[in-house]
């Protein structure tokens, strides 16, 4: 295990009372003094933090899109990809057991630690302190919603953006089909004509072909600038 | 309609923007500038604020207590009480129609529009500041969980809180039986013989007597100083 002072760098907050980032990456398998309460607790501080952020952010989501993408940006799988681009399977304190089936590793438990590292934080430091880490995690996350975080498919989210700026409709054409009957692949184009925007997908049906055209046109610089 | 001056008074809470204040007021039947986005963002810092002084007072419960108190903290219904409370139905801004029908003082009408004062004092003056009015406002929940909040029922409770200082258990008899058979009233007794508490339930069946003593058992002194 690496000592703490390298998770404090990598998460860029430097605890007064260290007993607290102890505290959380300790799960239960190794001692009674674990992380689940501070779970909890950075559970409750994450949820206000993304969900403030959201609301300045996202000024023309409605009620209902906020609560959706917060849901998304708070969920296990989204904390324990950060987790694992910090690293903190290296310096959580699991049970022998657990540490021989590569429990420090699990989507759960290093979710679960990252969640008690915001708890800890907000104790030592209070709100803000825990806000501007959160939000530094997040921001590659805030700063592009993708398809899957706000929980719609990329051919929805290209129209709604597209009608929010009243360029029209994206029209899609199935321009190629390839192989035999049962083994066919539809080449599509996606074409939003005010923009000049022409992309292509390729899928093993019509409408995989056309979601894989709407979303490289969603990553195109001509909509991302919108 | 009450001028807002007099809300203020009734949160604790001056707004240095008034325009806040009026928009968590404004229910969506009244105006394009309704509270919802608002709503969504008190909902967060709700649960932010108390979660963490859960976390703070009740150092005993695990994470699964923890969760199950908050929700019953943050639901509809107890913001429906705190609205009513604060009287906050007489500032409410709804549409004629809504108006007519008391939609003024429907309780999900009322418990939006407090999660959006939440959410209007957060943006106005700070995480602290909101932290402050809503801890105000839940004390009297805070300071006594009720079985109700806990979701538990009075005698799992009294028992849990006797064997956590190793008080033994409870004992339940029933001292008199009332009423023709069909209408029978049971009177029970509970005795905690370690600190002398004895207390006395009446009900149509013997478990719900037997509830109701275990309920005031939990309101004693000797219960409640444990």
């Amino acid at each position: 295990m690496l000592p703490l002072e390298e998770l404090e760098k990598r998460i860029g907050y430097t605890f007064k009372n260290k007993k607290y980032l102890k505290r959380a990456v300790t799960h239960r398998s190794f001692s009674s003094e674990h992380n689940e309460r501070l779970e909890f607790l950075g559970d409750s501080v994450l949820g206000c933090v993304i969900g403030y952020a959201l609301f300045q952010k996202e000024d023309h989501f409605n009620e209902g899109s906020l609560s959706r993408v917060r849901a998304n940006l708070v969920k296990m799988q989204t904390l324990a990809e950060i987790g694992e681009k910090i690293g903190v399977w290296e310096f959580l304190c699991v049970g022998e057991g657990e540490m021989h089936q590569g429990g420090n590793r699990r989507p759960s438990t290093m979710s679960d630690a990252v969640e008690a590292i915001f708890g800890a934080i907000f104790i030592d430091g209070g709100f803000e302190q825990a806000q501007t880490v959160i939000i530094r995690l997040y921001e590659p996350m805030l700063s592009q919603l993708t398809a899957a975080t706000l929980g719609k498919d990329a051919k929805t989210m290209l129209q709604e953006v597209l009608q929010s700026k009243h360029l029209g409709l994206p029209s899609y054409e199935v321009v190629d089909v390839k192989g035999a009957a049962h083994e066919q692949e539809f080449v599509v184009e996606a074409v939003i004509s005010k923009l000049g925007v022409v992309t292509t997908g390729v899928g093993r049906s019509r409408r995989q072909a056309e979601q894989e055209a709407a979303q490289k046109a969603l990553t195109t610089e001509a909509i991302k600038n919108l």
